[in-house]
């Protein structure tokens, strides 16, 4: 068994029952021994569902299936396996999507389009989809509104511990639940991460509308945590939202009424992205990037995941080492317009250098301490103009090494 | 003192004298106690200069020295220092490469402008030029033609062995010697890496096409490599040419007379390159990566360095594992036009994959020997097009982490 995250929330939270939504996680014994590694949702008639995908060229079977099916109609059940990522398996891979969604439908007695299917874990090996669908007869029974901690861990990989986040707001006069749960410790990176994350909600929002948040909030969360810069082929977040709460209808993103759902939409996916990093493989510490006076917010973005991919920067974080000469370097090499002597760095709130060259009388010393911790700070200043960003990732230890370099076998 | 690297060559080549080139290597205190840490070349007058620099926006004071004279007129001289970049100094760097440039001109009696500077080591500290030009006293009677392990020695850092390399060709009728050297093991990237790598050779070629077939070769070379896929704020490639072979007049970069040169530079930069990867920071695996079938020769390096940089196809080969799913994410997350369903893999000459998913009875036997190798090759095919690239690298080990974790404490 491997050891919990340092990094590790201290429990599960307590995600409530969400209306419209049943769940179910089993042992279909694809993998790993004696745990469960197959999770269900089944979802009300007139659920809306809305997703962001990896944008790798060589998606997996599952990504292609429910690229095709979000924003069509609604959502009826989502399905996702963990021990086998189902990608890189031409057709074989499509009919194990095929069969899998005709065997759930049956079960659930839902259309066929409103099944979604997720999959993780190694890539290239035929997934022998029988051992999901055998484990399917006598679904119905398990579906409870309860067990979202199982579920998390229903969907694990490498991860070290289960991941959820909720809140709960108000859209006018009615309380909304927001819930959701994720996987993801390795092979993350923006756009997206080897991840999967499925939020579930209670709220009635239109499919566009849907759509058009989820979009916003990823970008601010899943699209801005980076473990090793490596991109998933099976990246997937789905939000599902069943309606059932009866509050004012919605029909535009930007509708003031949506605003505290949108602000906690978007905390609960930042919520679930920062577990990630702080599950990252071998993480030993959870670093936050600040960048500001950049030309744009992605330029901003950009610098940030250029400091947060180094492997310099990242295991000089790791050896407690303030080699801020690293953060120069990766500034340098994002390709983004710079000003090397504007540009100001500081660690942990201290300043370390400004104007292009070290401070005068720099003192080392409370910045060796700050690296020290298990929070590090790195804000970063180009002082060029009002773009800003912020992104997250881990250090880079012998940890993640031992856990890649025999993963597999 | 670090162990070699076991991938290093078993020795260094003897390189032999080259017409008009003088050189010594001095200690001179910088950071290493007890080793020569500073490498002087001193050259005929005539001679011409080509080089190619970091893209780092962040670059270093010597190397925004080299951009605005090279070119210009010719080269006396050349001053290389480890153990400190000069990088991010601001004022004060710039300050020091002028004080170095004023002295060693003085020393050796040549204009300012023809004198070239670069330095490697620690990004961020004042760089203590008077410890350099303090040691440049006494220069005269120790410059040589000989001295080439030496002065590979005097330019390292975290390197394990001195790099150097060496042909001989015909222009013409006249024999014709190219030299080099050159140091890097970290921060290794395209365009370029913690690299400088210095060429010398006695052809007489005017600058412009010097500075054509200078540029071509490297991005043959080491624009063709990478360690970590971080990029230094001091990469600097330099190629003198002190025109003392007596040989037919060159005027133009295709000229044919030339292409035995041209084919030598090649060979003696990919040597160097080759040495540096095969020194790459805790490297165990020199790692060649071809990519054919891609719409351009450009698309096909960006999938080769895709996979060379992934940090998740690097920890498997450390881990002697053939875990070819990660390849397949790495070309997934290039960007490049790609065709899932056209991909073709192979491992030491065993195809793996093709169209798509993995051949009808893969047999991993033969591809887990190869990885259990010094010498791992990568091929991908595309299939959509003609582009092809060469690009290498090494793993990613236990030892990366341990160099830089504490590399400057």
């Amino acid at each position: 068994m491997v050891k919990k995250s340092p990094l590790a929330p201290v429990r599960f939270p307590k995600i409530p029952a969400i209306s419209g939504v049943s769940i179910a996680s089993i042992s279909c014994g694809l993998k790993y021994k004696g745990r469960k590694d197959l999770f269900v949702a089944s979802f009300d008639k007139g659920t809306k569902v809305a997703g962001v995908f990896t944008k790798s060229k060589t998606a997996s079977a599952p990504v292609d299936w429910c690229k095709r099916q979000v924003g069509r109609r609604g959502a009826r059940a989502l399905i996702v396996n963990a021990g086998n990522a189902n990608a890189f398996t031409g057709l074989a891979g499509e009919k194990a999507v095929r069969r899998t969604v005709e065997w759930l439908a049956k079960v659930l007695n839902v259309p066929r389009s409103q099944v979604f299917v997720a999959s993780t874990g190694v890539i290239g090996e035929i997934l022998p989809d029988d051992k999901i669908t055998r484990s399917l007869v006598g679904l119905k029974k398990l579906l409870s509104p309860y067990g979202w901690a199982d579920a998390a861990t229903a969907i694990m990989t490498t991860d070290t511990f289960p991941k959820g986040a909720w809140r709960s707001v108000r859209i006018g006069d009615a309380d909304v639940i927001i819930g959701g749960i994720a996987k993801g410790s390795g092979m993350i990176a923006p756009d997206m991460a080897t991840m999967l994350s499925f939020v579930f909600t209670d709220a009635a929002i239109p499919t566009d509308v849907l759509q058009t948040v989820t979009a916003r909030a990823v970008d601010k969360s899943f699209n801005a945590i980076s473990v090793d810069g490596d991109t998933s082929t099976s990246d997937t977040v789905l939000v599902f939202a069943t309606g059932a709460a009866k509050h004012p209808k919605i029909s535009k993103p930007n509708d003031t009424k949506l605003r505290a759902f949108r602000i906690a939409l978007e905390e609960v996916m930042t919520d679930l992205a920062q577990q990630i990093v702080r599950d990252g493989e071998g993480a030993s510490k959870f670093v936050t990037i600040n960048v500001s006076g950049a030309s744009s917010a992605r330029a901003a973005k950009k610098v940030g995941f250029a400091i947060a991919n180094s492997p310099l920067v990242k295991t000089a974080i790791a050896g407690e080492d303030a080699n801020w000469g690293r953060i120069v370097m990766a500034v340098g090499k994002s390709g983004e317009r710079v000003d090397r002597d504007k540009l100001a760095i500081s660690i942990g709130g201290t300043t370390v250098a400004e104007r292009g060259t070290v401070v005068d009388d720099y003192q080392e010393a409370p910045v060796a301490k700050h690296m020290k911790g298990q929070e590090i700070d790195v804000s970063v200043d180009l002082n060029i103009g009002k773009g800003a960003a912020t992104v997250w990732t881990c250090d880079l230890t012998h940890g993640y090494v031992s856990i890649n370099a025999d993963y597999r076998s």
